[in-house]
């Protein structure tokens, strides 16, 4: 058996989530249905480096999954796109030592999240961005980010579904980045918590419309409170960017 | 009874095309039920500059109908945008003059088509632009529409189901522009028949690929046959960019 790595890309719009679930279209499912294609219809699971809920979107999902079949990486590429749905793409794969594992070897992850505002919304971003027809304040929202960074127990920007009992992570960059009309918060870190993203940018939103002050996310991050963030914001500007290994 | 004059924009991935069909969804349908509901289920008919096929989007789409509703354009846009399903939206309304008709007053009309150029395909680009993993000579390409501007002929670029008799249009203008990895097909002419544009991308391919040279785009014009020409490229790459009016 070989173990492979890949690189996938999904449009989340149209999935009940990653994670495969009987009766409901998930991108794990469609993953799993096309390597069984390649694989004489054995089941072939896969592995990815974390879940992502519906109509959340990927660029960098990380996946491993072992086969007997020693193909190049061209071949793969070939056989897996003509297999998988439109919405799913196999960006690239590689061969990997046996021990290399898609989720417990995670180092470290970037999500990006992606606002447009304009006051009319737009057809074509409905399910790519998150329409925000209000004023905001950028620089309000990164002096907010600087009390996010760094290891913090994240109980306050993570779902009451949460059922972690770890919830310190560290965040090692926050960026926010305004192009004409869009916005982009971007996050990394070692690891994030259930709906953390998010709620990270729910509560900066309340900051960058002058609801909250900055300061006032330091107290929120302290409280370990659920209640004291602000909204989650909508899945479909949410981005898995990039999975990183050491 | 006031005139009005609306910009629509539509994301035509999952409406089986403009015009209102029963049982089928349409661009035309849903702006004439939104309609509805803000004249207390009296029928609106809505007027288009013309239709579009299945999986075609819209950017200026233009329309006009007649209201007994007198109201400014901001109140407009917020009922009708309110109404509408994510994938339509009304950009602009204003009132005109009763004798403007959206579809006999058409002065020019431009069309653009969407390629992205990449070896493995796209999830995020599906239904917005037409994947092109082939070398293409842009510089080929722009050679060939030089026998296509004026006014032409254009039985050989229109679809065998057309019903009009005069197939003489004018294109004022086509632009090809690179841009990393996409390629915009910029078409502007005084108006196009069924499927021109589809077909005129299709074979300016053609050229791109080297199947056929620049100048046997002139013997394709003058020989006035459909099956001359090259295959009608896919729906998803075309948008109605802009209508003009004088």
């Amino acid at each position: 058996m070989q173990r492979y790595k890949a690189i996938v890309s999904y449009d989340g719009s149209t999935f009940s989530g990653y994670q495969i679930q009987p009766k409901a279209r998930t991108v794990q499912g469609e993953l799993e249905r096309a390597l069984g294609m390649m694989h004489k219809s054995e089941e072939v699971k896969v592995t990815a480096s974390g879940r992502t809920d519906a109509g959340v979107h990927a660029r960098g999902q990380v996946i491993h999954f072992d086969s007997p079949l020693q193909l190049p990486p061209e071949r793969w590429l070939k056989a897996l796109n003509g297999l998988l749905p439109a919405d799913i793409a196999v960006v690239e794969i590689d061969s990997v030592p046996s021990d290399f594992h898609a989720r417990f070897d995670v180092t470290g992850k970037t999500y990006k999240y992606f606002l447009y505002k304009s006051k009319v919304r737009e057809p074509f971003k409905r399910n790519y961005a998150t329409h925000f027809p209000y004023d905001l304040d950028v620089e309000l929202v990164r002096a907010a980010t600087s009390y996010l960074l760094g290891a913090h127990d994240f109980t306050s920007f993570c779902s009451a579904k949460t059922d972690t009992d770890n919830r310190i992570r560290t965040i090692y960059k926050i960026e926010v980045v305004e192009n004409e009309n869009e916005v982009v918060f971007s996050f990394t870190g070692n690891g994030f918590l259930y709906n953390m993203v998010r709620i990270l940018v729910g509560t900066l939103l309340d900051v960058g419309i002058g609801k909250i002050t900055p300061q006032q996310v330091e107290s929120i991050v302290n409280g370990r409170d659920r209640a004291l963030a602000g909204k989650t914001a909508p899945a479909q500007g949410l981005y898995l960017w990039e999975v990183f290994y050491d």
